[in-house]
């Protein structure tokens, strides 16, 4: 912990111990545990160590910390729909894209779509997100819907309920994959438990070859 | 509404509107919207329209109330293993017997179903219902380990993960899925919303198509 304040990375001086980032990080992690609306602005004062005023300094509300947390998961699936990958190609090469970058935005910020995959919409920040995750699952039906145009996909399932099924098998990690590694280790122990082992390259490799070519050897 | 105490299908006398299996449906559904925690017996009483004393005549405790619900759902998984097609034919053959019967036990049982897999293992009861859910995957596992020394299922995916992948994606039918008619229009209003019209045998179909061959057209 440092008190000079010539160095901008650091924590400003009066408020030691966590940036507007590391608040929320933690912020995120007790809604997990406890549900958002069980959370009150004094369990994350308490969990922080820090005053209420302390975290004021950086969030408003107990709403605006949602809403931040909630735009670190989304922004990251909708940035996916912007790189070059998802827009050149062939319509099966982009949904492929798409699927793989949706897993690796999903280990990467684990807590924060976890947030979101949980939300139940009774309040105006929830419907929001809910309406910003609709349009990313249209998105997505579109390119499945161009990709079996293109053939390559086959027909006979519907866009929307293919994409369901899909996002329900690589939003499902949340609920047991935990990163390699002790910080992974160590976060094991809640949950369903005695998940399987295996990186974060390896599971979108898995994902993949389930999505695109199912269980069946050919 | 009868007062015969005759026929014995109906209510008891004294104890009218609810049987025990119509209490413990209404109880689920308020479970499901305010969470497990949060619902306390007095608001049972209220939305039943029942005194909290005609709700201990079903049921000792909200705890007794969780485990008769979390014993619908899990029995009904539990069950499709000791059914003939489990237990005879190719290790494949019985593989997509229990994902198809998992898929309309999950839509037949939907309310209790999406109970069991919201659960946080807070109590011993929860911790219990885990347990049992866990030995359901790992004869699933089993199940796919067997059907990949078989050679009809690839073998380049761990047993473990793909069972997680594939109920991830049977899992994730309670976030969207409501059934087809009246009663599926009227619960269509919550969650995700605009959610794909199809049946149950259709999404049944899906479910396997995607599991076994995924969505490249050969």
């Amino acid at each position: 912990m440092s008190n000079s304040a010539a160095v901008p990375a650091e924590p400003r001086r009066g408020r030691p111990g966590y940036d507007r980032r590391g608040a929320l990080e933690v912020a995120v992690r007790v809604f997990n545990e406890h549900g958002y609306d069980a959370t009150s602005m004094g369990m994350l004062a308490t969990r922080l160590g820090l005053s209420k005023s302390a975290i004021y300094h950086h969030f408003d509300s107990k709403e605006h910390l949602l809403e931040a947390a909630l735009d670190e998961a989304l922004g990251g699936l909708e940035q996916v729909l912007d790189e070059p990958g998802a827009r050149r190609g062939t319509q099966t090469a982009r949904l492929t894209y798409v699927v793989r970058r949706a897993v690796e935005v999903l280990v990467d910020r684990l807590p924060y779509v976890t947030l979101l995959l949980r939300l139940r919409g009774n309040t105006a920040v929830e419907r929001a997100a809910l309406e910003r995750r609709r349009r990313f699952d249209d998105a997505v039906s579109a390119l499945v819907r161009a990709a079996q145009v293109d053939g390559a996909v086959r027909a006979d399932i519907d866009p929307a309920i293919a994409t369901r099924l899909v996002f329900g098998m690589v939003n499902s990690l949340v609920e047991w994959y935990r990163p390699t590694g002790p910080e992974g280790a160590r976060q094991q122990a809640g949950g369903l438990g005695r998940s399987p082992i295996v990186g974060a390259g390896q599971l979108a490799d898995d994902v993949l070859a389930l999505v695109l070519d199912g269980l069946r050897r050919r």
